[in-house]
């Protein structure tokens, strides 16, 4: 294990998120100084921890894998840690900066303030900027700005970004890193100069892209994106939702002019089925149960399935006040996520695919006795190791549900209140049903609920193996 | 595919079923004939479709795997169809009665009567029958009884025994199904007779021992063993409960002898853990919290988590109105379940542990680039095959839990209420949380929960794959 190595990244990714605070800083500066110096102090601390860590010399410049999982794990606890100062010096307690920081980072958007509006604006650009930075990852953010770290520095990509199958856009690591940057960039522009257009102010549009493009969900606004009152915002968002949950790697097919081939993808039919009909369940429940006009019934419903699949976590409108069958279509939603090599969370629609073939492969496997046949995703073939992995992690993925789901239930709230929070959680979605709902807060929650929940996402956003690593003593031998 | 075969041993399960109704209508013409009628019918009726479908002559006398599969789906419908006709000449609703048969034969022991206690002790007598049928498996019972139906009957066998391996006691299906009901008949017997001493009476000693040793569950009182207020009866009942969740083969080693290789295995050991563990964390939260003596929190824990765990759902108290963390401590042992090879549902102790060891050796992958280790249970290796067959078994439980609770949401009943609903019948439970816990019924549900519900228990009994087939066209292709 390359353990010199391991710290000088960990250094790095902490000078990075110091160089990062500065924005939100001099948003503090122009803001009649409010919080200036919060921000100061942190990038202080941070900037200290990270040049020390940084200096450190390694030895041989190679990543192994296990490196790679280990790195990733330590940079974003370090992430954590470290981002939440700013909270904590404009006046938060310490576990509540560091639940919003996760939540921020790991682009939940789970929030423990009640009154976001209230917050000063360098705070609200620092929530919106932590999770455009940990949206497309912090790590690609270093491999693109960076020169090279060392040889194997794919495994902090690999280990960073989600979905079962990781895509090379080119062959060099920096270079995919960069184009991703360079996509999000666009479509957090595009998204910003949209929204503007429709009125929104330049503020609320650029953190709003942030947090659209990144599926974070944290919004400036209390009433999230109910407040602007506006259908075009609304569908502005969902269209952005909708394409930043879709695999970079089918977007940057989309716009080298390939995009039949991108149609092709099976992820991508999926996902866009799965919304669909979900809007169209939603839309018929609204408006003969619940008594809404059909136009809005099918906007209300569109704007939240998207947002909930894509892991968003934006609202228009109060869901927790829905008839039941609508809520628990959209806990299924939260299950699914999004697509592979995207910023959503959740299980990911390509797991899921891959789920559904194997149970077909099962079955089929009992009527031809024992034959086993391969399993193939858009017509190439997927290998054994790579269908057990997803089948391990689903079922960690269940477990540590129900693990936070019993954790929260300490706290003696609802089983529903404890189970949607966990889910949210590891999911990244960001608001829950019940208490932690979309017009509620999770302030309410004792400090071991919103650490392990703190947890949650930090597994669901690095899909679990990176962080259970760092618990696995055989992780740490030479 | 031999379809006549099949249709024949689905007639010869009419005859057995239609044979044991012949008891209950014995017990109905002792209680001064109240409801003699109504068995006499369903009797008739049973036995007439059995002699007609019995006396198909098929060709051939090979069962294949995938006929052994269909052929177990297929009777266990037509058992429950056929075994509800006693309840609707009763005066139920037949979407009652196919509801309270499907539970019954389940073992799951949910139920649409608020009142057990007012029935006739002719249906009671039913009631609890078909959880002793449904128990042990009324194929194996027909394996035990009737001369060779054909060869590959183990292919019967291995489809409704639970459990990712089935163990052969004896080389001969036959000699193996026999011996299964031998010891079933001595623990149902022993049971009976330590209620009665305990004090119990004997209609209620014989039907209580029924259901405890299915772990099934119905009880002939409103207040389930609330009712005897008796800690000894409590004690007994709890010991019946855990060991009817042991692998039966286990029982067998030990009754032969050889009880220090029986205590060497893996998934007992894990199964007494998951229990002490859970008594313990229980009792802690039930005495501090909850505000019990410390001698009563322990009694109802144990009860409770014994009862939960073996999917019996038996109760002594309301835990639907326990404190939140022990609720979702009960909900993780509804997914656990009892062990393999025993008459216990859930996902099973040695599904659990192989999930976890397939976690491990994930992690190990990565750590050790990818290496792949074989793993074992007991110290035997097990194929990538069966592990496979774990993992898939898994998501679709999961999957067919998630669809259950949305249907049933469909009542708009509150999502817990759904879930724990959803949870109880693929489990083979019985009681669930909220507005179907221990002191309430299912029959404020729709005809189309109900349905669905039943559907749920049948997959959770068979162990999904068999009834799953039925819905794939390839298993009907010649």
């Amino acid at each position: 294990m390359n353990r010199k190595l391991i710290v000088r990244i960990v250094g790095l990714i902490l000078c990075i998120e110091a160089g990062c605070m500065v924005l939100p800083f001099l948003v503090a500066l122009a803001d009649h100084g409010v919080d200036a110096s919060a921000f100061a102090y942190a990038i202080t601390i941070c900037g200290i921890a990270g040049v020390a860590l940084a200096l450190v010399r390694p030895e041989k410049t190679r990543l192994q894998t296990r490196d790679g999982f280990v790195a990733v794990g330590l940079c974003w606890i370090a992430l954590s840690v470290f981002g939440a100062l700013p909270y904590f010096f404009a006046g938060a307690h310490y576990v509540d900066a560091l639940f919003e920081t996760a939540s921020g980072l790991t682009t939940t958007g789970a929030s423990i303030f009640p009154a976001p509006a209230a917050l000063s604006r360098g705070i609200l650009f620092w929530r919106a900027l932590t999770q455009w930075m940990g949206g497309m990852g912090v790590l690609v953010m270093v491999l693109a700005l960076l020169p090279t770290i060392g040889e194997g520095s794919v495994n902090l990509m690999k280990a960073e970004s989600p979905g079962p199958i990781s895509t090379k856009l080119r062959p060099k690591t920096k270079d995919t890193a960069r184009l991703l940057y360079i996509m999000y960039l666009c479509l957090t522009g595009a998204e910003t100069l949209c929204l503007r257009v429709a009125g929104m102010p330049w503020f609320d549009s650029l953190t709003t892209s942030f947090t659209t493009i990144s599926t974070g969900g944290f919004s400036v606004r209390n009433e999230s994106i109910a407040f602007y009152h506006s259908e075009v915002i609304a569908w502005i968002v969902i269209a952005f939702m909708f394409v930043s949950a879709i695999n970079f790697s089918l977007l940057f097919l989309a716009v080298s002019g390939q995009v039949r081939e991108a149609l092709r993808s099976e992820e991508l039919r999926t996902y866009a089925g799965i919304t669909l009909g979900s809007v169209l369940l939603i839309t018929l429940e609204l408006a003969l149960r619940g008594g809404e006009a059909l136009y809005t019934a099918l906007s209300h419903a569109a704007f939240q399935v998207v947002s909930i699949m894509t892991t968003t976590g934006f609202a228009t409108t109060d869901f927790a006040l829905w008839p039941r069958f609508s809520q628990s279509v959209l806990i299924l939603l939260m299950f699914v996520g999004g697509c592979a090599g995207s910023t959503a969370g959740g299980v990911k629609v390509s797991r899921v695919v891959v789920l559904f073939k194997s149970l077909r492969r099962e079955l089929q496997r009992i009527l031809h006795s024992r034959e086993v046949h391969p399993l193939s995703l858009d017509g190439r073939r997927v290998d054994e190791g790579t269908i057990s992995s997803v089948s391990v992690f689903f079922f960690v993925y269940l477990l540590i549900l129900l693990l936070c789901t019993a954790v929260v239930s300490l706290d003696n709230v609802p089983l529903a209140t404890a189970f949607s929070a966990a889910l949210t959680s590891i999911s990244n979605v960001g608001p829950g049903l019940e208490l932690v709902g979309p017009t509620c807060n999770f302030g309410f929650l004792s400090g071991l609920s919103k650490v392990t929940l703190s947890m949650a996402m930090l597994l669901g956003r690095l899909e679990i193996l990176p962080l259970l690593m760092l618990f696995f003593p055989a992780a740490w031998r030479k």
